[in-house]
């Protein structure tokens, strides 16, 4: 096997799947801007020579150009560089039009320039916008993003395939669902954790505490994508990565406490149904596709938010 | 009825809808950088004090404030700008990018600077990419756009579906077919049309002559938009507006041959089967949901052409 470019790699799930291929032996450049991602989430990647790190910003082609020549070729591309704080863009569009689609523009124009023809992109479950009341397929009718995180998402992938088609690159699209674990830089387990740290008594909870989404443990998430890359053949592949299981923002709150020691935090809610304008409250995907391609997660939703608080709270590398 | 602001109103299908809106006694302000639109097209309605013409580019914030500031507020924006020239951009997608998506992202953010919240939406048969074997409806599942023009159309709607969920706006998606008539800048009619000026006796016609698609006259066009912007209600309205008969591009050819008079003209093919990468050879409309709303076209396929091709040759305003 040859070199993977890990675009947004020092980043959440990024760092996560960087980590994952370099024990599979793999060599890999990541390029990172460092906004979200931080430098420690790789430094033993790179320190063990198994990772080349290029502070560098994808919307920039110029940086691109210096990865495609420096540290290429490179057998395929793993862009997962975006703005991944939907609440935070939620107030300011501009966000996800920089980091979230043209990052996604700018690694599409690279590839055509340096005739890199396999890409796996990093979308979302909201791309699908407000469908509460239905199993979520990945050809599902009618989708309507309602947050400028997933219209950014989808916005991509708009332009993913037209690049596919016209410069003939094989495509593997990984819509994910609500990711916990380790080097999360934000969501509720995150932000719980940072919270009850400093006021062991109470807890503010964005809503009315009922939001209900499959979790899923960043290990099982970057699992996937590997197994997805590796097993699906068609030109243009798109799956969902899910557990079939949920879990409430009421009930990672108690679970949080619980690994916390805290049994006596007062919980406040800010009411209504979502925590945030362009939140979905609830969404459940169908699974099957990537079920019958022969993957399912190692950790049930509930259990991914345990581990997840745990390597949080122990500050491990796990 | 207050004043509408049609971004891109100079050019083709935006100054007929210009055109039809001032007949209708309506207040425009139209906005377009003259890239592909023409002064020429909406001078008679700027003289007559019906229209008012800023040449700026919806790219660039401040122009677009300087619209809302001088010469709004607006009751409604309809958004025509765009590359309308799909080959062209077949070899450079910045040029999608930038005149198609970027337009619709800085019309939407300007939008949501001035709080106004209506948007009629110039989308395209494109978005759906290669569908020769189906009857397209708006919902239909897999909307993979093979070009750089279908991707930049798809992500603008990407975005207008977020934006409008976040800031309550009310919007009129048009998915238009091949539309042909007066103040044309390019297409197969008139591209046949100048091409025979220049030799009256050699044709040559991209791909095996056998692409078919629907081709809806210009002034029926306009005539559907007004009609849908009127009569549709949801918070999220879109529409294929089409034609169910359908023309070949041979067709084309004799129709144009026919009306100039030249029956001598020897055809040559470049073949294959499309005209260009990226070209959808054959599409069909389910055209029941605007049917179903109460508009037909007046015009069949083949009298579009023909109507566009004496459009063209006489010059007229029609």
């Amino acid at each position: 096997m040859g070199k993977h470019l890990i675009i947004g790699g020092a980043g959440f799930i990024g760092s996560n799947l960087s980590r994952l291929l370099c024990e599979q032996g793999e060599a890999i450049h990541i390029l990172d801007n460092l906004s979200l991602g931080r430098e420690s989430h790789v430094h033993a990647l790179v320190e063990a020579g198994k990772a080349s790190l290029q502070v560098a910003d994808a919307t920039i082609p110029e940086d691109l150009n210096t990865a495609f020549t420096n540290y290429g070729p490179f057998d395929d591309v793993y862009h997962l560089a975006a703005n991944s704080d939907i609440q935070k863009s939620a107030t300011n569009p501009d966000i996800e039009l920089q980091n979230t689609f043209l990052t996604t523009y700018q690694v599409l124009s690279a590839m055509r320039r340096f005739a890199c023809k396999k890409l796996v992109f990093s979308s979302t479950s909201a791309i699908y916008g407000d469908k509460q009341n239905e199993l979520i397929g990945e050809d599902c009718p009618g989708i309507k993003p309602i947050s400028y995180y997933g219209g950014a998402k989808l916005a991509s992938e708009a332009f993913i395939s037209s690049f596919a088609f016209m410069n003939d690159m094989q495509v593997w699209i990984c819509r994910f669902p609500n990711v916990v674990g380790d080097n999360a830089t934000h969501g509720a387990v995150f932000d719980f954790i940072q919270s009850l740290r400093l006021n062991k008594t109470q807890l503010t909870i964005l809503g009315d505490g009922s939001q209900t989404k499959p979790y899923l443990y960043v290990r099982d998430l970057v699992d996937a994508i590997l197994y997805i890359r590796n097993v699906a053949h068609n030109a243009y592949n798109v799956f969902n990565i899910g557990v079939d299981s949920a879990t409430s923002v009421d009930r990672i709150a108690h679970i949080v406490t619980e690994e916390m020691n805290l049994p006596d935090v007062t919980f406040h809610y800010t009411g209504g149904n979502v925590g945030w304008k362009g939140d979905v409250p609830r969404f459940s995907y169908d699974n099957s596709r990537l079920r019958g391609l022969g993957w399912k997660p190692a950790f049930e939703s509930d259990e991914a938010v345990r581990l997840a608080t745990r390597a949080i709270l122990s500050g491990t590398k796990d």
